[in-house]
């Protein structure tokens, strides 16, 4: 039995990134249909204001035109073009590409995102200013956690004043950080540009980053209702001209930047994003993207965001399912608690949010792990503990298997008719890691032994990995050689003394 | 404004007990069926041990038979009949009929359940005893929670030695102590008839509460491996003569006493409830059930039950999806967090076994509120805490309304060429009360407001609610001049005092 404990006879885990979901459908294909249609409605008639100029070119190219309010219209044509040639499924690889994951198809991925502009540290209960090195550290953290697939920068650097500093710090600090797929964001087109002759550096030379890109950039391309948001629409030329795939996000507010109503979110937020992805792909057809439809809600008595309200929790679902029915690789946004600590509030607020959306097939499942106070701030030990219920998700994913041995007829006739128990059943010692997984820092002893243990809640549990992770795991798969080169070239502002022990 | 927040003008609640889930289907119909082939071919191949007499003359007189071990073998077609003849739709009563419950048809509600034999006092953060008052107690709290929307006894009376006193009182505290429909359990058939006279005595007369029962029995009739319990199958009897409605609860715990394999353990209390639903009915068609499939699991590293687990969590949704498609009114277990106290890891575990119970469409969602320590405890907090998360599990459950005015087309392109955000648009008003629920514990405030108000987590919180509410709500349902009818004649051995204030 040790030895199954140890997992040494086990080749695939019960669990994995880019299982399928699907299972749940929040909404009916009429709804789905009148939403497209009313979405589509809306780009050709009302369009996008705030269009730069290579997106007026293509787009005005296709039959759309611009009016004399300077918004640029989408004939319901040519989005219908691009939704049926869009790439349909394309893989996000990893730095190590064995952590690759596959977009589309209703695979189910969970990821990091951000940008939390506090940082909750555990031992003082305070809210810090978030440094670079602070998502060096958080990348390595996620580095380790199994069921965390993709890593995208969760913090912003606050001690990173310029905005190319912030750009190409976070792609250096994320890059070092993990050798799973991960991703990033920019302020400015250069900047792209030059992360990706840094990531070139890294992965041994000029173009190597277009053959097997390893991060996505989240464009945050519209501010919603329907406008452009001008420089990162120029950020997503740049993308399209060095092969940097894109997350399309859309996170209007409803009540505040979208219509309160959730349907109304839902058009607006599809709308914004079938512009987007037409502009790109008018661009270069087949461009590897996501539908980043992340419908954002407000609570209506105050404006506030709330991340972690049902009416989120099903909203985000609808969208992955709409997407899917589009059959568009899609990502949504879940995990984004309202509680500011790892509280009991903060784990259900989770939990819903994540496995609906999960449960609904989004490809990406973004904000799942980390994530405190409507996305205001970020805690280490909330991801550790994150980790655990997106690995439970995970295995809710995977569903129930059926066949003739799991069925057990015969196990529960000779059980009844032997042991009268079935702890010690050859079936129970072999099904111990292929159909059960067990939590990192979930705890499930009994009370008194819970109590013997130092009466711990979770996130003083969490610490403990914290620390031991941070002060261990220094991830190598860029070598010191190439980041002495890296840094004598893009000069590196983050101290990482510690990967050269 | 301020009248909408007050709720003035509304007549309808965003959400209540008794929505239409079904939206998540785990299993495919294939293996539905693999399912129920091989739990029939157990139930007439295998039987059931330990049945009592009145099950043996109803099943024999209908095809049964007896065999040389004991056990009672039920014919494939006799079962068959019984699960079309069931009563698919009944009423749960509350003592106050407008609280009523509809089970059947895929209505989702969410209910307490037991038995934990500690509970968690907030202010030692120590585990103690429960007594009969702690369940009045827990029963006034659910009482004013929104989302709770039937309330099981939580908790073992431990200062009640005799199994009668347990029996009557444990009753009494849950009749006392809500008007919401409610549920206990019995250990001997004679407590059943005296509970049952207890009842019409409070709603005024011999036969009322045959009339319009308002509790339902938990009967755990079995001892898994398929084996009746041969004391709770004599309530049973007793259930079935007073007119009682019954819970016909399996709760095998999977790598113990029903197979480690998912789909075996699904196997096995499906057959174990057929077996119940059968005789049941065989001594009074359409007696109301509910099939109360409650398949446990074990942490198969130490054989200890995990309540919270992702094993758990899609195993019931299963078990709800399987009974829905058999059109059997359905309980299931869900929100059994293996977290000793109210912590993210509780939250997280709760929220999702319960959203999968409940979007799965289980009838009564049991152990939805209170339960931690995987069912050993019990904490008042966290049962207020729980309430938010099913308020927002419900609003998920209500789904996304899909209708010309939801879908705001024109009030996007109203508010593009006019006010540019849609805060203050006559269409946010208007949904503040009808699309929008809002939590009683869960804090949406921004970080720094939060850090003012005193960096309070959500079980500091809930205990304000808790102590604010045992110190003022007295149910009355039952007049201080019946409960003194019933005091004389049942030797009630809980102190109520504030209720004669």
């Amino acid at each position: 039995m040790a030895a199954r404990v140890s997992g040494a006879d086990v080749l695939t885990p019960p669990v994995y990134g880019g299982m399928k979901g699907g299972a749940y459908k929040p909404m009916t294909e009429d709804q789905m249909q009148r939403v497209l249609d009313t979405a589509l409605d809306l780009l050709e008639e009302v369009g996008m204001g705030g269009p730069v100029p290579e997106f007026i070119e293509v787009v005005t190219d296709a039959g759309g035109w611009m009016d004399e309010h300077g918004r640029l219209h989408f004939p319901r044509k040519v989005v219908e073009q691009i939704i049926d040639t869009a790439t349909k499924e394309w893989v996000w690889h990893g730095f190590d590409e064995s952590l690759s994951a596959e977009m589309g198809g209703e695979k189910v991925h969970f990821s990091t995102a951000g940008a939390a502009v506090l940082r909750l540290d555990h031992e003082s209960q305070e809210f810090k200013f978030p440094s670079a090195r602070d998502i060096y550290d958080s990348a390595r953290l996620a580095d380790t956690l199994e069921h965390i697939h993709i890593y995208l920068r969760t913090i912003v650097a606050r001690d990173m004043v310029e905005s190319r500093d912030l750009d190409l710090m976070t792609a250096y600090a994320v890059m070092m950080g993990t050798s799973k797929p991960s991703g990033t964001s920019f302020f400015r087109p250069e900047h792209v540009h030059e992360a990706v002759a840094m990531f070139d550096m890294a992965m041994g030379g000029e173009g190597e980053f277009r053959k097997r890109p390893f991060m996505t950039a989240n464009a945050t391309f519209v501010v919603p209702p329907m406008q452009f948001a001008y420089e990162t629409a120029e950020c997503m030329v740049a993308q399209v001209e060095t092969g940097f795939p894109i997350n399309l996000l859309s996170a209007g507010q409803a009540g505040a930047t979208s219509p309160a109503t959730l349907a109304g979110s839902l058009v607006q937020a599809l709308a914004e994003c079938l512009s987007a992805l037409t502009c790109v792909n008018l661009l270069n057809a087949g461009h590897p993207c996501l539908m980043g439809m992340w419908p954002f809600v407000s609570d209506l008595r105050t404006g506030a965001m709330t991340g972690g309200s049902g009416e989120e929790a099903v909203l985000n679902a609808a969208a992955a399912q709409l997407l899917n029915w589009m059959g568009l690789p899609s990502s949504v946004a879940a995990g984004m608690a309202d509680s500011k600590i790892p509280d009991a509030q903060a784990g259900h607020e989770k939990a819903l949010t994540v496995a609906l959306a999960a449960h609904a097939g989004a490809n990406v499942v973004y904000e799942s792990a980390g994530m405190l106070g409507s996305l205001l701030v970020y805690s280490h030990e909330m991801m550790v503990i994150d980790n655990d219920m997106l690995g439970a998700i995970n295995r809710t994913i995977r569903g129930v298997d059926v066949s003739d041995d799991t069925l057990a007829k015969e196990v529960i006739r000779d059980t009844i008719f032997g042991a009268g128990h079935f702890l010690g059943s050859d079936q129970t010692l072999s099904v111990m890691q292929s159909e059960y997984i067990y939590p990192a820092v979930g705890d499930r002893q009994n009370p008194s032994d819970w109590q013997e243990a130092g009466s711990k809640d979770a996130k003083d549990r969490a610490h403990e990995i914290v620390r031991q992770t941070l002060s261990t795991h220094f991830p190598t798969h860029v070598s010191h050689e190439t980041d002495d080169k890296i840094r004598a070239t893009f000069d590196i502002k983050i101290p990482i003394e510690h990967t050269r022990a």
